[in-house]
């Protein structure tokens, strides 16, 4: 999927959102613990109510290797369910990997072919020839920390170096060149909104992956204002917020009644941005 | 595990080695292809082999994920295999991780307590809040890239900041302040060699675990020189160098050769820096 499908979709559906499947045993209804594959049952259900607000899905790998082997299948079986069912869906593995060359062609492969997710999250620090593997591939996609969501983010990523750019901006600003707007994207996080306008600067066409809306403190209005651009340009993503909305035998129905507010206030959006 | 118990192995052994399990079915002995679980077969045989050798053995994530579900289970049976056969094993996960702090939670449960590994190797660019989570689990460790051993880690992680120190310095001498010497240490590749002077120069007493001997072209003799201290202070890993050194029948036999040449080089430096 090139970044041109990807707004295609956008339009199709009047949505950016990518709906976050952080899928946790001790969190999902009682009700389905005596399903043989309770992960994958959710997920299911989660994705059949959703998928029309939605045009991607992000599976957080912690959530499946925390089960062992059995999380593994439950997220085969996810993938495959969603390929299946739902070949317009954007699937972006939240991996944030990243190792030497040799190591990165396995997790490629891995994730690329074995599941065959579009995209994978990686983390920037070991550089260009630990992403090179990834971009190997026709039609995936890189989605590059840039300047994440949580409260320790400032630590590194807002340094200032010695000829004043900010250490978020150089892994910006230097990685561009690895790929290209049709194979790289960015995550920043929503709770930095207005260093959007940043990265919008160094990047005004590229994707970028919004975590950090709802449960984390971000505001989709101030996301749209800083980093909104002619093709969309946005991927919001929601987790919490929309899988573990209720906890009820209704925890689908209700799910699809956040996606679909989500989806509204997005298509409200792209309306005014002039976008749809 | 602490410090003092990882030197104690390393005096009793009189070896600083790391065995790194990077088990490609591609690579291991045709005829372990036959069996009910090669990559498991091939581990076993290995760590059989060389456990004798070594303090620690390293499983590279990346090798087990790109076999899916199975590559977990040849994982798991591998990890217990150890646990129940060698106990002074320091176990490391080699899974370069990095993530929020919920996130980080469900990472440490399925490294510490799912798979009861001793140590994860984590990336540093999300900050704190994404290392703690591993950090409250008493006796286990957080093995933090520092400066790695790849071609293009000078990109990020040789960057001078505002105030002169470099970008991996930086890494280092913020977060030696969220653990401590029993629960931290370094990945310091061994082709920096010269730089594990600046290394030593801000964790002295800390542990650090040195790739890129061997096949990457490092060498043991500097990395002994510029990073040794009175504790040893040093686990250096070996993988393609022992466990590919042979793909024959006797591929463990051979690989058991390499490891004692490396155990015998490795006891030489520890008399001679009075280790032992």
């Amino acid at each position: 999927m090139n970044s041109q499908d990807l707004f295609g979709n956008i339009q199709k559906k009047q949505s950016f959102l990518c709906v976050g499947l952080d899928t946790d045993l001790n969190k999902i209804p009682e009700f389905l613990l005596s399903k043989e594959d309770p992960i994958f049952e959710f997920n299911r259900r989660i994705v059949e109510a959703t998928a029309q607000y939605a045009v991607a899905f992000k599976p957080n790998l912690a959530f499946y290797e925390y089960q062992g082997a059995q999380g593994w299948i439950s997220l085969q079986k996810t993938v495959k369910f969603i390929r299946q069912n739902y070949p317009d869906i954007f699937l972006i593995a939240d991996a944030k990997r990243g190792d030497i060359g040799n190591t990165s062609k396995m997790y490629a492969k891995a994730f690329f072919q074995h599941f065959g997710f579009d995209a994978i999250t990686l983390s920037p620090y070991m550089g260009q020839d630990t992403v090179a593997p990834f971009l190997e591939y026709e039609g995936k996609w890189v989605v590059m920390l840039g300047l994440t969501s949580n409260e320790s983010a400032a630590e590194l990523q807002l340094l200032p170096l010695h000829d004043g750019q900010r250490l978020f901006e150089r892994v910006i600003g230097t990685s561009m060149h690895w790929g290209h707007e049709n194979n790289m994207m960015y995550v920043v996080g929503a709770t930095k909104a207005q260093m959007l306008e940043d990265v919008r600067r160094l990047v005004p066409h590229h994707f970028l992956l919004i975590p950090g809306v709802g449960e984390q403190g971000g505001s989709l209005e101030d996301v749209v204002k800083y980093g909104m651009n002619s093709q969309c340009g946005l991927l919001v993503n929601s987790s919490r917020g929309i899988i573990y909305a209720d906890h009820s035998q209704r925890f689908a129905e209700i799910a699809a009644v956040k996606a679909m507010e989500l989806q509204q206030q997005m298509a409200a959006h792209l309306k005014a941005q002039g976008c749809i």
